[in-house]
Parts: C-alpha cells; sequence; structure tokens
C-alpha cells in the first residue's frame, strides 16, 4: 500500500492506495464521538461493513441518487444519527455515493469530516481527489455543490475484482484521461499495462491508481477551486457533459461518455493546434483495448441511443457548460502528452463536423 | 453612510451601512455577466426592485423558506436565470432571504458570488457578517448550512422604516446580544440611544448597526469558521435556540427568543461564574424598554405559549444544541460587558431553576 499526502485549502490528508485499503477505515474513525455509513447497498452486501456498529445508510448507488431528495435523506440520516461537528461521515461506494456524502457533510452542521472509500475504478482515480462534491439539478448535471476536502481517502483496490465489466471499462476512460494529462510517463505506464488492466491485475491496479491520484493531486493542489489551471482535469468533459445531458443522465457511464469526449477532444486538438495525429491514434487504441468507443458513430451503436445523441442535442447540451462564460462552453484540449490548454474556442462547422 | 472593510477567508468585502446604501446595488452588480435577484415579496413591493432588469424570484420570507424544497427553488432560479461562475446573486429581505440565498449562492455551480441586502433590524446587525449561510432540517434549525462570505453587504437603515414593530423589536434583541459581547461602549451607547432607536430615528439605526457590524466583525475575523472565539456571539443562542425548537419554528421571532435566552444567560452566569447583578439588570431593563419579553414566564404569556414552552421540552430543545459534542449543550456567558466566557457547563439544578 502506498500514502500519498495532499495538503489542500489549509488541510492535509491521505489517500492510501493499495489491495486491503479498506481495512485501515476503523482506526481512521477511531477517537471520533460518532461515525455514520453512507454505503452503496450493493458494495456493503458484497464487502461487508466497513466499521462494525456505525449507523448506516444504505442507498442505490446512481445518477439518480444526487438529487435533492437524496441529499435530504442523507441530511435526515446525519441528524438521527445524532453526528456533531466532531463526528465522522463515511462514503462508501462509487461516484455517487462519494459526491452526495462529500456534499451531505460539507452542509450538515455547515461541515462535518467524511472519510472517503471510493469503490469503482472511476472514483478512486478522479472522484477521490479534489474534494469536488455534487448533486444534480432538474437543469443539469453537478450544478450544485461544493468544495469538501476530505479527512482521508482509501482506494482499496481489492474491492475492483466485483466490480462489472462494464462499470470497469468506464474507469479505464478516466484513468487515459488522467495519463493524458499527466505526461508522457504516465501515458507510458498506462499502455504498458493495459493488458493487465483488463485482467484486474492487483499490481497494475494500484500501480494506476496511484499514478492517477498523483497527476490529479499535483493539478488540484495548485487550484483548489478551479480556477486556473485545475479546469485541464476536465479535458475531453466539455463533450461528455453534453453526451450525458443528450442522452439523460445515467443512460451512458460517465466513464464512457468521457471516453468519446477525449476521443472529440483530439480530433478538435489536431484541427486547431496542432497535435500530432498521433496522439489522437493512441488515444482511440487506449480507448478501443479499453473496450470504449471513441467516436460518437461507436457510442450510438452500442448504446441504441441514436434518437437521443443528434447533432443538435448533443449542441444543446455544451450550452449548458458549467465552468464556461453564459452560452460559451469552454474546450480543454491536449497538444501532446502533458500538454493541456485551455479555453480554446471551436468554431461551429468544426463542431458540426464533431458533433455528426 | 459608512463603510466597514471585512476580511475574510481569502477575501475582502465592504458592509455598507446608512440610509440609502441599497442604491449601491447597481454599482456593486455592474460588470457581471448576469445578476438576479432572491427578493423578499413584501419588500419588493414596498421598496420596489434593487436592480432594473435582473431577474427575480419573489418569495414569501419566514422560516418556512428554509427548507430543502426552498433551497431547490433558489436553484432552479439560478439555472433558469443562466447564471455562470462570475454571476451575482443578491439576496434581498431579511434573515431568512439571506440564509437562504447564501446558500444558493455557495452551492450552485459550487459557488458564486452573492450581494447581501438585508432589511431587516435582525439580518442587518447579525446576519449580514460573517458569511453563515443554513437551511432548517425536520430534525432542528440552521442544520444545513455553509460558510460562503458574501461579495459585499448593504446594510440601508431606511428600509428598517416599514418593519412591523414586533419585526424591529426582535432585532434589538440581537442589537443587545452585540452590544454586551462589544464591551462596556458599545453597551452604553445602545443604552443612550435606546430611546431614539425605539422612534426609529435614522442617525440612532445607523450608529447602532454601525456599532453591531463592527462587533460582529471583529469577533468573525479572529475565527471564520466558528472554531473558537467566534462562539462568543452564540450569546443566550442555547437558550433562545430550545426557545424556538419547543415553540414551533417561526412561533418565537429568532430577535425576541434570543432576548429571554439572554436574561436567562445573565441569571445563569451570576449563579456560575461571579457576574454582577447589575450586568442582569441593566439586561433585563434593555430588552423591557425594547418591548422584549426578558423571562420565559412573559415569553409564554404573551405568545400563548404556556403548553409548548414547558420546562420538559426546553431541556429538550437544549440537548439538540448544534455547537456542543453529542449530547452535552454549550452554554456561552458574560461575566461582563465584553467579557465572554464559553463552555460553561450548567448542572441539571440550574437548569431546572432556570427553564421553570
Amino acid at each position: 500500500m502506498v500514502s500519498i499526502p495532499i495538503a489542500l485549502e489549509g488541510q492535509r490528508h491521505e489517500v492510501i492506495v493499495g489491495a486491503g485499503a479498506s481495512s485501515e477505515a476503523p482506526a481512521l474513525a477511531a477517537g471520533r464521538d460518532r461515525v455514520a455509513i453512507l454505503a452503496d447497498r450493493r458494495v456493503a452486501a458484497l464487502h461487508g461493513p466497513l466499521i462494525d456498529g456505525a449507523s448506516t445508510l444504505e442507498v442505490d448507488a446512481g445518477e439518480p441518487l444526487k438529487s435533492m431528495d437524496g441529499l435530504a435523506q442523507v441530511l435526515d440520516f446525519c441528524a438521527a444519527a445524532g453526528l456533531s461537528r466532531g463526528s465522522l461521515l463515511v462514503a462508501y461506494g462509487g461516484g455517487t455515493v462519494g459526491d452526495l456524502g462529500g456534499l451531505a457533510a460539507s452542509l450538515f452542521k455547515r461541515g462535518l469530516d467524511v472519510l472517503q472509500v471510493p469503490t469503482t475504478l472511476l472514483a478512486q482515480v478522479d472522484a477521490s481527489v479534489g474534494g469536488k462534491t455534487a448533486i444534480n439539478l432538474p437543469a443539469g448535471k453537478n450544478l450544485a455543490g461544493s468544495f469538501h476536502q476530505p479527512a482521508g481517502v482509501l482506494c482499496d483496490t481489492a474491492l475492483l475484482a466485483t466490480l462489472s465489466d462494464a462499470e470497469f471499462s468506464s474507469g479505464l476512460g478516466e484513468v487515459i484521461k488522467t495519463s493524458i494529462i499527466g505526461g508522457e510517463a504516465a501515458l507510458g505506464q498506462t499502455e504498458e499495462l493495459m493488458g493487465s488492466l483488463i485482467e484486474r491485475d492487483p499490481r497494475a491496479l494500484t500501480a494506476v491508481v496511484e499514478a492517477c491520484v498523483r497527476v490529479k493531486a499535483q493539478v488540484v493542489v495548485s487550484d483548489p477551486e478551479e480556477r486556473g489551471p485545475r479546469r485541464a482535469l476536465n479535458l475531453g468533459h466539455t463533450f461528455a457533459h453534453a453526451i450525458e445531458s443528450a442522452a439523460g443522465y445515467g443512460a451512458v457511464p460517465h466513464g464512457v461518455a468521457v471516453g468519446v469526449g477525449l476521443g472529440l477532444a483530439a480530433r478538435a486538438a489536431e484541427a486547431t493546434c496542432g497535435a500530432p495525429s498521433e496522439l489522437t491514434e493512441r488515444t482511440v487504441l487506449l480507448l478501443e483495448r479499453a473496450g470504449l468507443p471513441s467516436s460518437l458513430g461507436a457510442l450510438r451503436g452500442v448504446y441504441g441511443l441514436e434518437e437521443r445523441l443528434t447533432p443538435a442535442a448533443l449542441r444543446a447540451g455544451l450550452a449548458h457548460d458549467k465552468k464556461g462564460a453564459v452560452g460559451a462552453p469552454e474546450f480543454v484540449l491536449a497538444r501532446g502528452a502533458g500538454d493541456v490548454i485551455m479555453g480554446q474556442p471551436l468554431d461551429e462547422d468544426l463542431l458540426a463536423e464533431l458533433l455528426a
């Protein structure tokens, strides 16, 4: 197991990565006046309780959980569990559980500590670092949330063994994104290990999750509130959010949408800022090896979403981009491995070609 | 008009106090890509729109507004108004509008700026400084919220002319509390000006609001996240929250409950930590001059709440104190003007006597 220290917003915590990392939970919860757990029902059934005797709210993971109703349910649970500001809330599940649990923790009594125990590959490499929390609004995904750094993060790679192939592949979409942002060393390692990753080799998983956490931590520490460099992490995400919006939230797994977004961003970078075609090819090959669609055409076919993922619906989805100014979606593009640029405008002709 | 600079959590903003301060709103909103206003319907009808052409959501002020449903409504309004992270949300109303607007602003797209334009005396002297936001949960008042410093605060004392006598008196409860915390100079000024305050003399109002803002700012700046000294501001509040909880939220105005809380805290301070009886007498006299009950007996009579404000219900309400550890309410007591102590335990016999 490795421990990666993260110092953010005057706080310091550790991300522990490795097979068996979740067994550290009881030690991290020791000394708290109360401990409560928000758990994915399926994860709790497969892997058992994290901490004996803690009040637990089991929920059905997924995008519908990230709603105002879901938030109300968790806040009421915190009240019923009698949590004080010195208590600990544990979020035990994938990204939706972590996002909701983190938001509830940031709000209950104006803020209590949260221990994140992400149980999907997507959440371990992405949601676990940076302290972003969110729920969806009827108007769009992740439209309400906070920045709330966790008291600790346990990325137990042994838990990934029980993920479905679809969930696992979705996580590989974020792995590929983070590797491109990280630079040649990270991208090369992911290319080298992709065969072992697909077989869920524990050592390969730990190496890649660790590398992704380090890349993300480096970017996030430089910009905790996402006002500048942190936006690099949105590589492919403006397209991905448009896809998820047009498909209906939850219809396309986030990492799958990110994968297609990476393919589109690579083509956009080639067309507008001189990115080499080799980077597009490496991206597409990695996506294919990971079992992910790399184009809208492939995505539409795989998910039977031809009627929803129309160019017009996707263009409308882009207009809702949360990070840009009103009406101006912000694209993040890679000119090379480790060379990400932000704020690139794309003209309507190119957008039409990409979204066709 | 006076301008009081407040530097908190790496941000700096000004609190502008005086008759006509709200006319500064258009200038403060200039340069934003979008501006939206959350307005108390009654205030908007009496005093007109703050900023011409801004999207406005008019709401009925009051404790029921501070709910998950109210929060959902304001967040959906922010989305419908097309706000970006660079936009401005204006909270134009009393404390409930400010608390809800501030919370929605802190959450929408993980945080946009809020301009607070408090329109009640209570909100001008209390809620306007410190960046606390909140909604109520079924389990208790202000149980979910955030710390979100405003981009600016406009305390327009001319707006106080249209408050009902009950609303105005309630605000005087917080004025008296803040004056005791501030020390002999602040307390003496409030005693000197109480006659003019009751007549809503604009100069007296501006002087007292300014003094209260300065006292509160001084305490808050030393402890933005309320981990230590800021708890001094909760003088009388543990009792007040128990009263509001037992009465049913909204049945007793907050400042009225605080007034009774000050009376109880003064008696507790006399009994346990050597506070002079003179301070209790000054407190009670100020409350009476302000038209506020200073004892539970008087409160029960005025509001006809004999059946709800029973000793047992009040004792149960104390157990829900948000600031203390599990099950241990934290009392804040004044040993003298400007000499506030925290963490004082009160034994059950004394509590029984106070709550009788």
